[in-house]
């Protein structure tokens, strides 16, 4: 096989065969094949599309380029959870220990972040003690004790996806369907749970801006999922304004622990409610999703989602006393304020202009180098449709360094479209798609 | 300025600024674009298109990338001449010495050939000492005194286009006319010429397949040329088979000389007076390409052409006697035939398996680092529309490696496609394009 005429069949818009894609991903990876073909043969799959065919093939030799996780030394039907990532989304912290506490075991891999905050593990070290880091046999045997864990990816999985997506990011190729869809579904399936939750995120603070284009992803997920035999059920949610009222890690976490205890704030209570619920129903332990949904918030209410969250942060190491102290948290020596200009309602909080702020602060990482201030971030305290008075408080940005904060406030200011009229909440929950495909 | 902006720019379809244009080409010859960006944008270009203005400000770019050549020191209008390239095209040879024995100083630096044969410049060294390098101010001074000299590109012409078509030539990037017409016209224009005729071959021998394509980059180049201050002729001439009958070094340079003295082939002699004609047209030694052309074939006739090709070689170096005496040339030690399996009409004779054979020989070059046999070639002693007989010679393998002569012979055979009924002769000289445009 010859890289330039796959580049060649490509450009021409035809379907490459399963073994021309294996090929192309075991050359790359080994280094065989150079970035700047890749690049030109991302560039045409980008411009001419690839067919499910095609999609699935990619997701399975990035899949089978590394190493994958064999969970079948835990009891019961294993449940991942992914989202596509949006601002202020702490949902992993909140549906794993629903999920777990309804006997849904859930072992789960997390990555760090690169953008507008840290990911799941980098929240979770900011619980003084949390390891995010175990042996494959203790991560196994956590889950099967307690029915819990969340660890940071290892080094070895998917690594023609790592390769690929750092290609993508420096050459315009991020944005097709196909490619997004195997990067993301090749690592859940290595990752080896039996089912998979997804929460696709739309709006201006997600990578899909439009409802179409994200139920089009999750439509294609959803397939590939079912196609390798894991259950994959998807949602559409919305990321037009920040998930809840906290961004940043340690405020996150924060949120995280209120929520559990029931005084959350409504969206991402709603929401972890509902995609906890669905990991319940596909792990076997309800009839429907609204019945897990049920459990659910069952186990919002009694406390026993606290409970798991508690022994999950006990058995990797974290002080479970953060979640009565939250000074133990790390801490921010500064704070500002960002106050309304005139009353009015809120019509927009842009998503993607607080994410910005949040990285501005301190929050998360421009480059893969960068150190993340696990105690900074921003506290957004009004929502979409929310009334605001003259001189109220929008947003809290909380730091060390007043000149990051400043900037991270005058980014932050432009996110906020106050008007006279009213404005509607936004749609929390659009979409479900894949409960009726098996 | 940021090279994914630019990149995402492209592969949504719009046009990139003169800026960014130069900005990427500055950047990409200093290292300081990956190819990476480059074949992901090239990718985009072939994909999305360039309008005229992008492929105006890409050849500038190129064309500005290193030296350019400045010809003022020659007295009167320099013409030059370029093919797109083909089997058997010996033409330069030719259509020099006659331009230059009609009174236009041809000032050209010729390429060295990868693939079917040798270029130009390759041909000329099958001359005994003839030097295809000289010091610019020899070059200045052998046109002003004797009116041509060819010589080989210098390392510093358009290191742009180097690297580019290098890059496309492994990442499917070469098939777009912006493309393809800014690499020819940025070496045109640096080198320094006033005037261009562009000999646009078209046919399965040559990068044109049909002659709607082979129009469309032909106007794209007059217009480039035009553009930038160069009157600039386009001719679209047949090269569904090959031209003349040699197809090799020294026995094409023979082929020219035997051309020079009024006994080559029909097709190469037609098409050597019709562009020279254009030259001297262009050259202001003409009122019309016709009357160029009627000048032409006069110093053809008259030997002036030859006497112009004999000081062209003596100026150089090379032993002029080899007009007289073809054995001074490298001798092939072997010679094979292919013969006719059956009495016909030939309908085609495949110039790019012909190429293909030629370069079997050692005639041509598969890698950069190849060295040339320059006395094998193929003689292809049919052409298209001729009758033959069962066990004719059809054409004549020269060579020193009995193994790539028989590996040259079969690839040829399959050339060869022989019917019962008779066969018309190919159009040789399609179009001109740009004879009217100023």
């Amino acid at each position: 096989m010859n890289m330039v005429d796959i580049i060649q069949k490509k450009k021409e818009g035809k379907a490459l065969s399963p073994e021309e894609i294996k090929w192309f991903i075991e050359g790359y990876v080994k280094g065989d094949i150079p970035d700047y073909q890749a690049s030109a043969l991302l560039m045409a799959v980008c411009l001419k599309g690839m067919d499910e065919e095609e999609t699935f093939c990619l997701t399975d030799a990035m899949r089978y380029s590394g190493d994958t996780i064999d969970l079948s030394p835990i009891k019961g039907v294993k449940v991942d959870k992914h989202s596509t990532g949006g601002v202020g989304d702490k949902t992993t912290l909140i549906v794993a220990p629903l999920a777990a506490a309804c006997g849904v075991p859930v072992a789960k891999m997390s990555g760090r972040g690169l953008g507008f905050t840290g990911g799941t593990v980098d929240k979770l070290e900011s619980i003084p003690g949390f390891r995010t880091s175990l042996k494959p046999e203790d991560f196994l045997s956590q889950v099967n004790n307690i029915g819990i864990s969340v660890i940071g990816q290892t080094a070895h999985i998917t690594p023609a996806d790592k390769k690929l997506y750092a290609l993508r990011d420096v050459t315009a190729t991020v944005d097709s369907f196909g490619l997004i869809a195997s990067s993301i579904m090749s690592k859940k399936l290595a990752a080896g749970s039996d089912a998979i939750v997804l929460d696709v995120k739309v709006g201006d603070g997600a990578f899909m801006e439009n409802r179409h284009d994200a139920a089009a992803l999750a439509r294609l997920m959803v397939k590939i999922g079912n196609k390798a035999g894991r259950r994959t059920v998807a949602a559409i949610t919305e990321m037009g304004q920040p998930l809840g009222n906290a961004v940043g890690n340690s405020i996150e976490v924060i949120e995280a622990i209120e929520t559990l205890k029931g005084k959350g704030p409504e969206d991402i209570t709603r929401l972890a409610v509902k995609l906890s619920g669905i990991m319940v129903y596909l792990g076997g332990k309800a009839a429907s999703p609204e019945a897990g949904a049920a459990m659910t918030e069952k186990a919002l209410k009694d406390g026993s989602g606290l409970a798991k969250f508690r022994e999950f942060v006990e058995a990797q190491g974290g002080n479970p006393d953060v979640i009565t102290d939250y000074g133990l948290f790390p801490q921010h020596s500064l704070k500002m304020e960002l106050k309304a200009e005139e009353s009015g309602y809120i019509h927009k909080i842009e998503a993607r202009r607080i994410g910005l702020a949040s990285q501005h602060t301190g929050a998360g990482r421009a480059t893969k180098e960068d150190t993340i201030d696990l105690s900074a971030g921003i506290f957004v305290c009004k929502k979409t449709g929310d009334r605001v008075q003259k001189d109220q408080t929008l947003a809290i940005f909380y730091g060390n360094d007043s000149a990051k904060l400043k900037n991270a406030l005058n980014e932050a200011a432009k996110a906020f479209v106050i008007e006279k009229e009213p404005a509607e909440k936004p749609e929390l929950i659009k979409e479900i798609i894949g409960l009726n495909e098996q």
